[in-house]
């Protein structure tokens, strides 16, 4: 199958900047409903809207595309082959219902099981990084080059916080020999910090969508993306991942316990 | 002593505003230096360099005040007779110099021991929250309401990593009640999330320079302060505090264990 990288990148850009000036609204919206029932169910409308979109967009322009969704609107994908596209409309719900910022939009396209493209929306701050390894990497208009590949006592790490106060996986071993332990809660929000050296490692149970734009941006950045245990990364099944420098991804697995 | 709490806003705003600029600049060349220790030596030279500015700029202003700093430039304040300036020249050290962002300046300014003025700055996004019980709450030239009083379970809550990830004080009941946990890092971060009501309580030991700021404005903003024993807070020591909604606090301070 012939894919363009360049031509799915203007695409996933231009329709998450659509994405994202909906979602401000929404968040505005958000922020004025009295009870708290209404305020739920406004969100999952968000969600359910946004991912109905993005869904028929992805659709029309790609219609060999099958689509791998959280909400879902997408298709019952059982293997990796041709052009998958994985699609979170939003990641961080907590932080977009408790505080309307801190939240993303992601997409992430895989070919034949390769990471090809991925796009991450900062909503909030209106930054959109997108890239894969083809074409490079950017936020907005601006080429970024790759984080340094620090070690883990120079930087600053994410864990998801059930996985961090619970020391899952003897992770709080992780943290000590860090700099300092941070959650932002955010997938999407913690990718953009790992791609511009803010943090150094990202480790949390996701689902597909929650890693797979992610997953390429990173891997385009010379970062490390691997499953707890070392196995390949399942991009149709939920897993803990590490994500960071390559360097940090090498002492956290031999400082993480899996049994 | 007669003070006039809205000439002391000014001030602090135009103070903090200068900060901030310089800060900004500092940022970007403590990304380009090269060497851990040549970085090390290059961020305590900025504390030192901003808080003898503020303390210099205060005594100046105010040359019957006296001030309690970090970094040592200021007076040995043995009571909290008269006016008394409390300065934190670089909150949030780490994101400083891991992540050049979330990171703040704050002054606290206390009469005859009771909270008068509050001024922080979250420097990269240059937002200055400022006020106090008298003249009211500011972001920069907008006036802000106060946050809602939200019970723990409708809100995010902040924790300082260490006192989270070892359970102390049983927090991790208190974060199990909660919407959900983060860890940004700065106090003075963090107070701007309680203000606006991204997060409904941060609890860490802080020392005096910490706390004397955020707690001038979130007491004006309708929320409570406490030390985790539910004492009175004292100003001229270090200690653990609870700060967020009334309702929150008092659900945290029946939730937490102190022995």
């Amino acid at each position: 199958m012939k894919v363009d990288s360049k031509q799915i990148d203007e695409f996933l850009v231009k329709l998450l900047d659509t994405v994202g000036q909906t979602l401000r609204t929404d968040a505005i919206k958000k922020k004025s409903v009295g009870t708290k029932k209404n305020r739920n169910d406004l969100v999952t409308n968000f969600d359910k809207k946004t991912e109905q979109f993005v869904n028929s967009e992805i659709k029309q322009a790609f219609p060999d595309a099958t689509i791998v969704s959280e909400e879902g609107y997408g298709d019952a994908v059982q293997d990796m082959s041709g052009l998958v596209f994985f699609v979170d409309p939003i990641d961080g719900t907590m932080n977009f219902v408790k505080r309307q910022d801190d939240f993303a939009s992601m997409i992430g396209v895989y070919i034949d099981g390769e990471p090809l493209n991925g796009a991450i929306i900062n909503v909030m701050d209106n930054e959109i990084y997108h890239g894969g390894k083809e074409i490079g990497l950017f936020i907005n208009d601006k080429r970024i080059e790759n984080p340094k590949n620090l070690p883990l006592i120079e930087g600053l790490v994410d864990v998801s916080a059930p996985m961090a106060l619970a020391n899952k996986f003897n992770v709080q071993e992780v943290i000590k020999k860090s700099s300092g332990f941070r959650v932002y809660g955010s997938a999407g929000i913690i990718f953009g910090h790992l791609l511009t050296g803010k943090e150094v490692m990202y480790m949390s149970y996701l689902a597909p969508w929650d890693l797979a734009a992610g997953r390429v941006l990173c891997e385009a950045a010379g970062m490390s993306v691997v499953s707890i245990d070392d196995a390949p990364i399942n991009m149709l099944k939920s897993q803990v991942v590490i994500v960071g420098t390559s360097k940090v991804v090498s002492e956290a697995l031999t400082t993480v316990k899996t049994r």
